[in-house]
């Protein structure tokens, strides 16, 4: 007897990126930051006492929301929620704001998980290719759909679709515009004034990238108070765990930290970018903490993902249309970028200069 | 505009019993351990470093999972899912094995937290009536749907349906048995077994009560690999974070602490069912961390839970069928269920003796 749904029938869930343990394993394919958090998180996690623990945490993250309502420029606590995680407020927003059956519109490429997702709603997806350009088609501004995701930074292409383009979007598309700026901390500009410009822009951050906080799950969505009232009604009662909530305070209040982070990010992106380049690989520009390598040579990008790999450096490799000739490179530190090149460099030898 | 789902209009969300963070208050409302959790769960948390922060915890839990099914008796962690809390596994139970417009079923009364998940959902619960005696009317053994929520002990009435009552449901069923142990430690038996002699039963726990373990949101649920393969499908991909699943480790490795809570629990409800019968109250036998005191005299159930709080004591009070004559109160340490009986007798004074 099969007690499954049908729905899920054909649905594989999503594949994360690998996480071997080895110590000398070089990751540079899930788009951690190899910086470490703040030293105010650590200290935050092991000042909390039994009682923390014992308890049942706020449920409604309190404290932790209006930090983040200061920093990011809202009036109140009122225009956020947080979330186990990026990953639970965007499945939130479906079961939020969307019936299954109706349309959701993505651009192709971007975040994978978005297409899971939809097919665990009962929602269609429809992708709307980007330009040769990696930008928004016209296409975009006449989609329909209930609800819409827009990767800002895209992934995996680490283009940012310009401020202007992602007004007109929120202009015409008729139901709810997600923004997610998993990756805008590494970006020139951001998007965090749109929930009070436009009243369909929900804006998502994650703390797994610039606050270097992965292993913690801890997400924020940016909305009109009408909207964040909804999501209140669809989360888990008590979403975040006390430490979540702590961690995610302690690290918004040591803002600088993750800045300085950032920057060493984009000065070592900058390098790599130009060494990637000087390699033969078609690279385009970055606002986010990886790379887009595109490689027309041989052996096939398949081929230097594996070769990288035995050699114990892990990127990303995705078999998907537009993708197969392309890596993914998280930014790591410079001597892991180091690494990486002179692996590159024994594996495509001359073939690409 | 509005942007929300027609699904939602009417929602609520849950409402959970109150948080005062008074260090004064005695807090008999919401089921929590009075004693604290391990020494070892803390160690365990004090000893992450940067780097489990830094980077994705493992998606799927395994050591986790691992130790849950050494110690529930399971062949393997295929047995086994871990979530963020048992509220994260009771939402996905139904997104995995019920489609909207499916009919639940559950006791009345029971755990209120169904009602709402059910109506996120958009499948009608149907509830049938537990008998005077609080037990499984006959009622349960026709009933039909997709999916039936059985709280064992029952919430919030403590009592618990003999294993022969739960084996004839799984057997009469014709869809998925939730088995919710929410409060199983505190009982005489269990129904961890069913898992393994039923292929439709599914048994939930939480950490919150036994393990002393509320704030970090920790369940499990334990069901045959067919089933908990579909679970994994829709689960967040990183769905419980490196310190949860650092903790839930450490408590099942300090087994015995639990069992030594456990029992404190045990020997000090049966102290105050009796001070409670003794006053007037009429409390069923519980297998759980609470009891369910019901009252006739005078003031109402609700004015003593009113007079209580002012003198700083939560207990809680639903202004429910069949409950609104009743108080749920948790069992605390002695000295707290001590302050609670000198609050009652100075509210309801002679009037119940």
């Amino acid at each position: 007897m099969n007690y499954g749904r049908e729905l899920l029938k054909d649905v594989e869930g999503y594949v994360p990126g690998e996480q071997l343990n080895r110590p000398d394993i070089i990751k540079l394919n899930t788009n951690e930051n190899p910086y470490p958090p703040s030293p105010k998180v650590l200290e935050a996690i092991r000042a909390l006492t039994d009682d923390a623990l014992r308890k049942y945490p706020d449920p409604v993250s309190l404290a932790f929301r209006s930090a983040c309502a200061e920093r990011y420029g809202c009036e109140s606590a009122d225009w956020i929620i947080a979330g186990n995680g990026m990953d639970e407020l965007l499945s939130l927003v479906l079961r939020t704001f969307v019936d299954p059956g109706d349309t959701v519109v993505a651009t192709y490429p971007t975040y994978s998980l978005y297409e899971i997702l939809c097919a665990l709603h009962g929602s269609p997806l429809e992708y709307i290719d980007l330009d040769d350009d990696l930008q928004l088609a016209e296409d975009m501004y006449v989609a329909r759909g209930r609800l819409c995701f827009l990767t800002r930074p895209n992934a995996p292409t680490g283009v940012a679709a310009p401020r202007a383009d992602v007004e007109r979007l929120c202009e015409s598309f008729p139901g709810i515009v997600v923004i997610d700026e998993a990756y805008a901390d590494f970006a020139d500009d951001n998007c965090l004034d749109f929930p009070a410009r436009f009243p369909n822009a929900i804006v998502m951050r994650t703390f797994s990238k610039s606050f270097s906080l992965a292993g913690m799950r801890i997400g924020v969505a940016i909305a009109r108070p009408a909207l964040i009232r909804e999501f209140l009604k669809t989360k888990d009662s008590y979403n975040m765990d006390a430490v979540s909530q702590a961690a995610g305070l302690a690290s918004m209040q040591d803002y600088d930290w993750q800045q300085e982070n950032v920057a060493k990010v984009r000065a070592t992106r900058t390098r790599l970018r130009a060494a990637l380049i000087e390699r033969g690989f078609d690279v385009p520009v970055s606002q986010s903490n990886f790379l887009l390598a595109h490689w027309a040579g041989e052996p096939a990008a398949k081929g230097i993902f594996e070769a990288l790999r035995e050699r114990g450096i892990l990127v990303r490799y995705f078999n998907a249309r537009r993708l197969t000739n392309a890596l993914r490179i998280t930014v790591g530190t410079d001597a892991e970028c180091d690494a990486l090149l002179t692996g590159l460099d024994a594996i495509i030898g001359d073939a690409g200069a």
